[in-house]
């Protein structure tokens, strides 16, 4: 048994892209599970773009890890000690323990997985809160009809991949934009997407949204912002639905960007654009996980993963989703 | 009876802020209505801000007014002449019959109304399309909650002083953003609304509105659009509902305008901004007129319009509503 536990906590806070150097590796006392608690084996960390919004000091968003503080993340991991009935040692759970090999936390903030439905990067994936993230998003928020147009912006990303997909078993036209030709080719001949591009390598967006959505927009799933946004927006049809779900080009920004204003296009439009976090949905998780794995059991979701071994190298892992660099969901092994 | 059917037609397309020479007023033959028309004599006129966008050329908005066509726009008028059995002459109307004296249109196209439930220019505020976007776009798209914060942008003008009164009625707190010190006192000492501030003397939207808006903004109704806007979004609380009915400080500009990139507030805050129209409402306007003409009886709905004569001065209260110095629904009296 280990009596050191290794930590990844924020150094500074990062201005523009992070840098490893943002990020410190401490280590720290085995942690000892309280009444209640369980001591859990990390296997596998998620790293996530809402990271990049939490290392912000005066962020709008409500939360803040502070400098010095363990990184925050969900995990799937092995309980080795639990002092709570509900779990036993051996179990598998999923949690949000941050960037470390072991941490304790309530039984009740913990949940039990099942290896045999999927295996355990899963359930911090397609049966995670990206999973559960896309499913709401999409079928809440924009309410797709056989035969409409969806556009998707980080189509390629690990929330991105599954709307499209879902967006094809409600029998839509699906359109996703990436950031490289690999996750163009990814999208359209092994996840089912009608069409995709290149934003890297596309001079003028509404061209090529015209020429790819000749029927217009009726549902947007932004994960991106900025000018794709904007020239999505000049495409929407009469009732179109939008949701926000993230905006990973403005994450990196010192300074507000600006952008048209194109508020009247949705009066136009009769349009709507909200924004969503998967939390709001708390109370409908079950429905969303059971739905996602009938979907993962009958072959209709498939899922790519890319996973970087060794807690030491989850700031690079982050550092490069953020840049886009990753194919499928990015995770990070921690332990076997 | 009259021969000579006096009309006001678009001259030019406006550059800017229309100028009087942008319309010009002809004289036509009269209009002789055919089977199942009325003829009609135009008593009031209306003149309101979508009119501003009919009147471009490459509009979003679907619908044009072409250069030397009579200006579109909703009056009350008495029918002088019947061809359909469902009208009689002396009846009083409501239509969408343009910026002229006499019209003859079929008569399912015409609203009957009823002067004992309210005199004849109301028809073409409360109990019209202002009454009726107010009504659905405060109600049906923010779904207002007892104790909730309202703002209002435009709040002086015809269709915010009802949004604001109708909150009121809903028990929000409603604070209205108008164009003088004059159009804040009307609404603060005659409309109930509970804080309001001249925007023109206002250097700071936000923090004036943090200070008049000290739990925050649940939601916001907007007629403006622009700065107004942009400082409204910062200020809004979790699930906060925006309806964007116009954007008055965009319709004269010939270029874009630009402005800071907010939609990452919206999924902090998982808040929705929706662009409507009344029209989308049509198979519910009779539950509207209904709830409006009942709240007008009841003393909870206050109006007043600024009346000016004659039809050829249509345009010169188009223009002056265009640069708010109307206070009230601005409306043009064309006969007794």
């Amino acid at each position: 048994m280990e009596t050191v536990n290794r930590q990844i906590v924020l150094a500074a806070r990062p201005v523009g892209l992070p840098k490893e150097s943002d990020f410190r590796l401490v280590e720290s006392p085995m942690p000892r599970p309280r009444p209640g608690e369980a001591l859990v084996r990390a296997l596998y960390l998620s790293v996530d773009p809402y990271m990049r919004g939490w290392m912000r000091r005066n962020g709008t968003s409500s939360r803040t890890v502070e400098v010095g503080a363990v990184m925050v993340g969900g995990i799937v991991g092995r309980v080795i000690e639990s002092n709570d009935p509900r779990l036993a040692v051996g179990d598998l759970v999923e949690g949000s323990l941050g960037w470390q090999d072991y941490a304790s936390a309530p039984a009740k903030a913990l949940r039990h997985i099942d290896p045999s439905v999927a295996p355990a990067p899963a359930w911090l994936y397609v049966l995670g809160m990206p999973g559960l993230t896309a499913y709401f998003g999409l079928l809440d928020i924009c309410h797709p009809q056989p035969g409409e147009t969806v556009v998707i912006s980080g189509a390629a990303g690990a929330v991105g991949s599954l709307v499209g997909q879902i967006a094809k078993i409600k029998r839509c036209r699906t359109v996703g934009i990436a950031g490289s030709g690999e996750k163009v080719r990814f999208l359209t001949q092994q996840l089912g997407f009608d069409a995709g591009f290149n934003y890297k390598t596309t001079s003028d967006y509404y061209a090529k949204l015209k020429e790819v959505c000749p029927t217009g927009i009726d549902i947007y799933f932004d994960n991106v912002g900025g000018p794709i946004t904007d020239a999505v927006i000049q495409l929407i049809n009469a009732r179109a639905r939008v949701a926000v779900c993230g905006q990973i080009s403005q994450y990196n920004l010192e300074q507000p960007d600006v952008g048209p204003r194109w508020l009247l296009q949705l009066v136009f439009k009769q349009a709507k654009v909200e924004g969503f976090s998967v939390f709001q949905y708390a109370d409908r998780y079950e429905e969303g996980l059971r739905q996602l794995a009938t979907w993962l059991r009958e072959g209709r979701i498939k899922y790519h993963e890319d996973i970087m071994d060794g807690l030491e190298n989850a700031p690079r892992a982050f550092i490069r989703m953020l840049q886009g660099e990753n194919l499928g969901k990015q995770l990070v092994k921690i332990a076997e």
